[in-house]
């Protein structure tokens, strides 16, 4: 069943409309500076008018829901930290001391912790969302990551959640997640949906030398070559070489799009998601804001796939969420340039001559 | 008098001491994110401690100054927009309707609004910091737009400034400025200081058509033909071809740097300030963080003589400050996370491998 109520969502998604484009760009061309002048900031005020379809829209409430999952490849010893960090990560999360967490409450956004696929069984705790498909992926060098329906599950469960969020009144969601490992899978999807080498599109993640990054470039081949997943077939290629945070992310970028609310997407593992996404329901582009260019390899790639142009680069690559949440306050700065700047005629300013 | 003053100014400037970089390093080492994970966030946190000498700093309060002056230069029709957009404006700050108005509002920042050479009497208004040194430039196409003794006393009005701002509590300090017209002084002190043509250091400004632009650059080749101003002699070439704006910025540049606080410079007119700065006393360039890379032609230069990269690129070329606030509010960001993280021990998270 989740794969039929999948299907529904993807079907219920429709391109964002552009016949206010005119109306949006007279009024920031209205507005007391050189037309243009504020660049991107007038970009995203004009993306997220024609998204929510407003011309007069309120500042939106913020949030970030960071999904947590574990993964069976690393076994092959991926990652420069143990799985446990999963959830002592989940842990810190909720008490406030993670980057996600300071960055967060430094932009005035809610963060929404949500154990989708975490290998560790949680005493009950203030604030963590239980949707829990399994106890992590299973190694997807000897197996499918996930059975597709648990994929299915997961992504729904992703937007299920974020419908939650919007309807305790966010207007603006951001993309989270926490996996140790989680770079691997990212990479094999995107060397699927990129259709490009593992070699092309794997970094180093956390932090790994030279010999781990051969292993992972070799255990992202292995699962490639076992499953060989079909670009075409993107709930597929997810429940072979994927994660749960991952499908948790893809919920989420396809319910906001269903909403018509922007989705602002952090680096390397919330672009896989969203990819994914992407690859179900190409419009869900439109809705879209990419945070930040990551530091991480096949980032780029990504991008390229979704057509969009990061908003800042500051070398980043922890994840979490940490480059959405401070986008997000970009974004939001674009918008309260449209709705709060004075007019030429309001402020009794002499609009410049038009050869601009 | 006041030649010798700025003199004293400068010679008590001091480069920053690296001599806490170790100190700092292990303790965003020491954070529960992979090292350096952050990217240029840390970078922000290290050079913020650095600079004010503290390894625990205090989040600090944020002001931009917005000089605003006007040039006699735009008699030969230089700019898009007329010479009273000035003083109109500096009105609009007050009004709190302008750009910069909006967002140091949304970052929490203060607005200092100084006219220093606007070509207008205000009527007594609430608000403007009335440090004018003359009623604009005169036309530096037929004689330097000031004085040696107004320079100076120009760059000591801007230092005297962001000094009180400073004793009012400001921790962090933006440049800002207005003047219609100011893109072509910019120009000509970036085609001095970088040893450019005018050619390759002019651009559109507010918006100028390619007759216009041809013009601009022969009244900058005209004025510096005339003038012949030295890198060697900042004041002079300041004096020559600047504009009374810039010299503020060039004094809040060098206030900054004698209190040990860094100065987030803006955009093209304020990274010219800075230049002035720089070519005064070199080391300012420690106490610098360059907001954003301007759409606007020469700053790439500019920005290569005061050896910065650029915190983001939003396609702006506002001016007023208006990415510098912005920026502003990413080294917060930087430094929230240096002194709210939790660390490894704290979070009881397990460290990663040394492999990094």
């Amino acid at each position: 069943m989740p794969e039929k109520e999948l299907s529904g969502l993807v079907h219920s998604i429709k391109p964002v409309e552009t016949i206010m484009h005119d109306e949006i760009q007279a009024h920031l061309d209205n507005l007391t500076k050189p037309r243009g002048s504020l660049g991107r900031l007038e970009e995203f005020a004009a993306r997220y008018c024609m998204i929510t379809g407003r011309t007069r829209p309120d500042i939106p409430a913020k949030a970030v829901l960071v999904f947590a999952g574990d993964h069976g490849v690393t076994e092959e010893g991926i990652s420069a930290f143990p799985k446990e960090v999963t959830f002592q990560m989940v842990h810190n999360f909720l008490q406030g001391g993670a980057g996600i967490n300071v960055l967060a409450r430094h932009v005035g956004a809610r963060v929404k912790v949500v154990d989708i696929g975490v290998d560790h069984e949680f005493e009950p705790v203030e604030g963590l969302i239980d949707r829990k498909v399994a106890r992590g992926t299973r190694n997807f060098t000897r197996e499918p990551a996930m059975s597709r329906a648990q994929a299915a599950e997961a992504i729904l469960a992703g937007a299920q959640e974020a419908e939650k969020a919007m309807n305790e009144g966010a207007g603006i969601l951001a993309t989270g997640e926490m996996g140790i490992g989680n770079t691997t899978p990212a990479s094999a999807l995107t060397a699927v949906f990129c259709n490009m080498s593992p070699e092309e599109v794997t970094g180093r993640g956390t932090g790994i030398d030279d010999d781990a990054l051969k292993t992972k470039i070799n255990v992202i081949q292995k699962g490639l070559s076992l499953h060989s997943p079909d670009a075409s077939d993107p709930l597929g290629a997810l429940a072979a070489v994927g994660g749960y945070e991952i499908a948790g992310i893809c919920g989420l970028v396809l319910s906001c799009a269903v909403r018509r609310r922007p989705v602002v997407v952090d680096g390397f593992i919330s672009t896989a998601g969203a990819m994914v996404a992407a690859a179900l329901a190409p419009a869900v582009r439109d809705y879209i804001f990419a945070a930040h260019q990551s530091v991480e390899q096949g980032h780029r790639a990504q991008l390229r796939f979704l057509e969009q142009r990061p908003v800042f680069d500051l070398d980043m690559r922890l994840g979490e969420g940490t480059g959405a949440v401070l986008a997000m306050n970009l974004i939001e700065a674009g918008l309260r340039i449209y709705l709060e700047m004075a007019t030429f005629d309001g402020a009794q300013v002499t609009p410049g001559s038009e050869a601009v």
